[in-house]
C-alpha cells in the first residue's frame, strides 16, 4: 500500500548527465586511456583467461560532433538482475535502464530475472514495463525481483544461463552487484563472446560497504543513503548520551571487511572512540591492545566525570586482529575435518572441549581468553560450509565484556573511579532498503541510463560508470570501464582465481586523514555532530549531501567541513 | 557544531494555540469540570494525602472578553527541570515557557537545573537564555540541561530543595517528565503551598512510551517521533526482508509496561506478527503459548513459500507472561534476602545451583525452562538494588531461541519444512533523541508556553495540557489540569502510594480495535507500509502526520486510513 511519503518521493525526477537525455545518438567515438594497477604477470594472466575481453579501452560516453539521434534504433531486449546485499537505489537503476531503452526505441524489452542470479537458471523473471518502473521509482529494498547472493560457477550453470537468455533471445544483461556479482559478470562477458552469442554483459557497481572504489569507479550507489541513516541513529544516540550522561553506547557498523561506513560515520557523526580496522591491522594491535586503547578512553573521561561516551565499532574488525583471524583459520579447519564427530557432541561443553585439545598452542590461548559467550557463537553459529559467521559474531559485547573486566581491576587498584554502564547496538539491516538520498537516487538512476547506453553502443564486459560525482548532474560523466581492468589475482579457497580487487580504506588518503586531524578533539570534548534525517524535500543544501569521504577524495574539494 | 539541518531546522517557527499569543492578558475566569475516575475511597485517601491541592478545578485558559493586556505585568522567575528518559521536544517545551515568561515581562528570568531534580538538591544550574532557547529550537535530546531520574523524596530532600528554589526567589518549578516525576510535582506542589512558600508547581507530561495519557491528557509529546522513527526503521527492515527472503526479524521496541509504541508501530508498518502485552496478559498465555503462536505463522508461510518475516515485540511482554512474572518476583526476593551470600559466588554455575534450590517448584520449572543466556541475564545483570533488569533481558532473542527450538521439533516431524534464519534488533536509544516531528515540536512548545501561562495565572499542583491535538493548530486549547485528578492509591514496594495513573493499550479501544481489524490478513500477505524518513521540510501531508492511535482514540476520525 502507499503512503503520504511514498506518494510524494514517487514524484522527484531523478537528475542525470546531459547527455544520456538521447541516448540513441550516443557514439563510442571517445575513447579514454584504459590502465591496470596489477603487475605485468598478473596482466598477463588476466589476459589469458579473459582473451576476448581484456584490454578494451574505457569508453566516454557522448555525442560526436558529427552523429546525429539515429530515428528507429534497433529494440533492445534486456534482461536485469540484482545480487548480493540490498542497497538504496537498486531499483532507480532498473528505471533508469528502462527509460533508457525506451529512448532508443519504444518496442525495447526489459525483463527482470527473480532473486538474483539464481533467477537466470530457474527461468524465473518478470517484465518491467512502465508501471513497474514508475511504482519502483525512488524506493529503497531490492523487492521489485528479489536479490539472491548465488553465482554462475559450473560449466553447467554458464550452460543453463546461456540457455535461458538466448531462449529469451536478449541482446544484453546487466548485473547489478558488488565486486562478486561484477567478478561474475566479466566472467559471462567473456564466455558469451567467447561462443559468438549475441548477449553482452554490463555490470552496475552497487554495495553500501563502499568497498567496490578504484580509479575509475568513485563510489558505489547505496553507501550514501546508508551511512547518512547510521550517522542519523548514531548522533541520536551521542544525544542520548550525552543528556542521560550514563552510558557508553558501543555501536557496531555493517560494512563486511572494509572500514569505509565506519570512516564516513565518524566524519559526519564525531565519536568519542573510532575503530578502523585497516589500522589496527597495519599497527599489529592485538584484542586486548584494542581493549586497552578503549579503556584509556575511559579511564580519562571518568576523570573529567564524564562516565558516558559513543564507540564505533567496524564489523570486520574482530578478522583484522591477527590472532583472531589466525584462530578463525585453526576453527574453521578443525571443524571442517572433524564435523562428522562434531555432529555428534550437542552440547557447548563437549564441543568446547574437543576443540580446545585440538587447537594450537596459540589457538587455545586466544580462544579460551575470549568470553564463553563468543566461544559459544564460535562454535554453535556456523554458516552452511561449517565457518565461523564472522558477521553475526557481536564484536561490540566482545569489547564491552573485555573493557569491563579490564576495568574491574584497574578499580580496584584505585586507577579508576567510575560505574562501567553500557548499552550495544548493531546498525545494518535498517540502511540497506532506506528510501535512496537525492544522490543515491540521481547517480543509480544515471548508472541505469549509462549501462543502456552501453548496450545500445553494443560493448560487452563493462561496468557502468558515472564519474564527476562531486559536481554539479551537468557535469557528471558517463563512461564504460573494462570490468577485467579492476582485477586481479587472488587466492580464494586454495585457488587462484581473477576477481575484483576489493577497496580497503586507504590509511594514506585524506578521509582517513581527516579523521586523524580531528579525532583526539573527540575523545574527552564532546564535540558530537547531529547529521540529521535524511530529507528528501527540503532545502538542497539539506538534501543534496555528498558523502564526506567522496568529497574528500575528490581532487577539487580540499577543505571538506567535518 | 551546527551542520545543514540544524541550521535550516533552527528556522521553524513551532504553531500553537492563538489564545498563547498574549500571555499576559490570559485570565482564569473559564473553568471546566474537574471529575476523577478513582473510588470514592481512594479520593478520600487523595483528599488527606494533598490537603492544599486536592479538588482543583479544571482550567481552560484563554481571554475573557472584559480583560485587556496588562502592561508591565510582574516578572516571573522560574525553574525548570528535565527529568527521566529523553523525548523529542523536551528543549521546545524549555523554549516555549521562556518565550511566555518573555511575553509576560522581559525582564523575567528562566533557570534551568542540570539532570533532573539532583540539580536542585546540589543547585546545579545555567540560565536559559535568549541565546541557549535559539540554540536548542526544535531539537532533540535533554542536553540542554541534561536528565536524571532521581525523585526529591525524603523529608530532607524536600526541605533543601525548598531551601535551594527560595534562595533563587523563583515562582515557580517546572517539571518536564513522565507519570513518576509528575507524581513527584504534585508532591511537591502540596509540599509549597502547605509552607506557605510562593513556589509554585508545574507538571509537563513527557514520554515517548505513551503511557502518561488520560481522558484530560491525549498524549505525551515525544511519542510521535520515536515511533515514526522506529517505524522507518522497521518498514527498511520490512522491505530488506522481503528483498533477501532470507530472515525472520524479530525487533524488540522500547516503551517499558504498556504496548503503545509497538500498537502504533504496528498500524504504520503492517508486520506479519505483533505482540500486545496487554492482550498476552489477558488471555494469560504462557511463555510457551506465545512461542507456539509465532511458530504457527512461521509454519504457515512455510507452506507458501516464505520463509521470512517481520515480528515486533514490545519490551514490557515478559513482565505480562504470568509464570515470568512470579519468577522475577521469586528471583528478586532470593537474591535480595540472600545478597551476602550470593555475593561470594562468581560464576553462573555456582549461582544457578544456588538459586535453583531456593526456588519454589514452579519458579525452577520456569527458570528452568529458559535458555541458559537468559538464565545467566537473570543472574548476573542485576540493578543497583539487585533487581532483575527486565529492560535489558533480550526477549527478542529469548523468543528466537525457543522458536527454533520447537521448529527443529517440528521439523524432525515432518510438520515444517523450512530454514529459520533470523536477526534480532532493539529499537529504543535511536528515537529518544531524533529531532522532534513538526507535531511534537509545535505540541511541546504549546506545552511550555501553556505551563508559563499557568505559572503567570498563578496556579499550583497543575499539569499544562494541550487539547484537540488532531485538530488543527488553532484549535488546540490550552488547559490546567490539576495533577491530583490523575492520581490513584497504589501499592509500591509493600507501601500504599499517590500515583499518577500508567495507562496501558486499552483492548476495548480504537487503536486496538483497528489492529485486531487488520492484523490477520498481515500474516501470509506481505502488506508492508513503508511510512518513511521523518519529513520536516517537504509537503504538509508528510510533514504533518499524526500518530495514528491518536486520531483512532479522537471522536471525530472514525475511518482512520491505516
Amino acid at each position: 500500500m502507499t503512503t503520504p511519503f511514498m506518494e510524494q518521493r514517487a514524484l522527484y525526477k531523478p537528475r542525470y548527465p546531459e547527455a544520456l537525455d538521447t541516448i540513441s545518438s550516443l557514439s563510442t567515438e571517445s575513447f579514454g586511456n584504459c590502465t591496470s594497477d596489477v603487475s605485468e604477470d598478473q596482466q598477463k594472466q588476466l589476459k589469458g583467461l579473459f582473451p576476448k575481453t581484456y584490454g578494451q579501452p574505457v569508453i566516454k560516453i557522448g555525442h560526436s560532433k558529427t552523429t546525429t539521434a539515429t530515428k528507429d534504433a534497433k529494440p533492445l531486449k534486456v534482461a536485469v538482475i540484482l545480487s548480493g546485499g540490498q542497497a538504496p537505489g537498486g531499483h532507480n537503476v532498473i528505471c533508469g535502464l528502462y527509460e533508457a531503452m525506451q529512448q532508443v526505441s519504444p518496442d525495447s524489452q526489459l525483463i527482470g530475472f527473480k532473486g538474483g542470479s539464481s533467477g537466470i537458471l530457474k527461468d524465473d523473471y518478470l517484465v518491467v514495463d512502465k508501471d513497474t518502473a514508475d511504482h519502483f521509482r525512488n524506493t529503497g529494498g531490492f523487492n521489485m525481483l528479489g536479490s539472491g547472493r548465488a553465482k554462475i560457477e559450473s560449466a553447467e550453470q554458464f550452460a543453463t544461463c546461456a540457455k535461458v537468455l538466448e531462449r529469451h533471445n536478449v541482446d544484453g544483461l546487466v548485473v547489478i552487484g558488488g565486486d562478486d556479482s561484477n567478478t561474475n559478470a566479466a566472467l559471462l562477458a567473456e564466455y558469451f563472446k567467447a561462443k559468438n552469442s549475441k548477449v553482452k554483459v554490463i555490470g552496475v557497481p552497487k554495495t553500501i560497504d563502499g568497498d567496490l572504489k578504484n580509479k575509475y569507479v568513485e563510489a558505489s550507489f547505496g553507501f550514501d543513503t546508508a551511512v547518512r541513516l547510521y550517522s542519523e541513529l548514531i548522533s541520536n544516540i551521542s544525544r542520548d548520551a550525552q543528556s542521560a550522561k550514563k552510558y557508553y553506547h558501543f555501536i557496531r557498523l555493517m560494512g563486511r571487511a572494509a572500514s569505509h561506513i565506519t570512516l564516513e560515520a565518524a566524519l559526519q557523526t564525531h565519536p568519542n572512540i573510532v575503530l578502523i580496522s585497516e589500522e589496527v591491522e597495519l599497527e599489529k594491535k592485538g584484542l586486548f591492545d584494542v581493549v586497552e586503547d578503549i579503556v584509556q578512553v575511559i579511564v580519562q573521561r571518568n576523570k573529567v566525570d564524564k562516565n558516558y561516551g559513543i564507540i564505533l565499532v567496524p564489523e570486520g574488525l574482530i578478522e583484522f586482529i591477527p590472532e583472531i583471524k589466525a584462530l578463525f583459520d585453526e576453527l574453521n579447519d578443525i571443524l571442517a575435518t572433524n564435523s562428522t564427530y562434531l555432529a555428534t557432541l550437542h552440547s557447548f561443553t563437549s564441543k568446547n572441549e574437543y576443540i580446545n585439545h585440538k587447537l594450537s598452542k596459540d589457538g587455545s590461548y586466544t580462544f579460551s581468553s575470549l568470553p564463553t559467550d563468543i566461544q559459544r557463537q564460535l562454535l554453535m553459529d556456523r554458516d552452511p560450509h561449517g565457518n565461523v559467521q564472522v558477521s553475526r559474531i557481536e564484536t561490540e559485547k566482545l569489547l564491552i565484556e573485555l573493557v569491563e573486566s579490564r576495568l574491574r581491576e584497574l578499580k580496584s587498584e584505585g586507577v579508576y573511579t567510575g560505574d562501567f554502564a553500557h548499552q550495544s547496538h548493531f546498525l545494518g539491516y535498517e540502511g540497506r532498503c532506506a528510501a535512496p538520498t537525492n544522490f543515491d537516487a540521481d547517480y543509480a538512476y544515471s548508472l541505469g541510463l549509462t549501462a543502456g547506453a552501453l548496450l545500445h553502443l553494443g560493448v560487452t564486459g563493462y561496468m557502468s560508470v558515472v564519474k564527476n560525482l562531486t559536481k554539479s548532474r551537468d557535469q557528471w560523466q558517463a563512461v564504460g570501464v573494462p570490468l577485467t581492468t579492476m582485477m586481479n589475482i587472488e587466492q580464494r579457497n586454495g585457488q587462484k582465481k581473477p576477481v575484483i580487487k576489493k577497496s580497503l580504506v586507504s590509511l594514506s588518503g585524506a578521509p582517513f586523514a581527516k579523521l586523524k586531524e580531528k579525532r583526539e578533539n573527540w575523545i574527552l570534548n564532546d564535540d558530537y555532530r547531529f547529521s540529521g534525517a535524511i530529507q528528501y524535500f527540503g532545502p538542497p543544501e539539506v538534501c543534496d549531501q555528498l558523502p564526506k569521504s567522496l568529497r574528500l577524495e575528490s581532487d577539487d574539494t580540499q577543505s571538506v567541513d567535518c
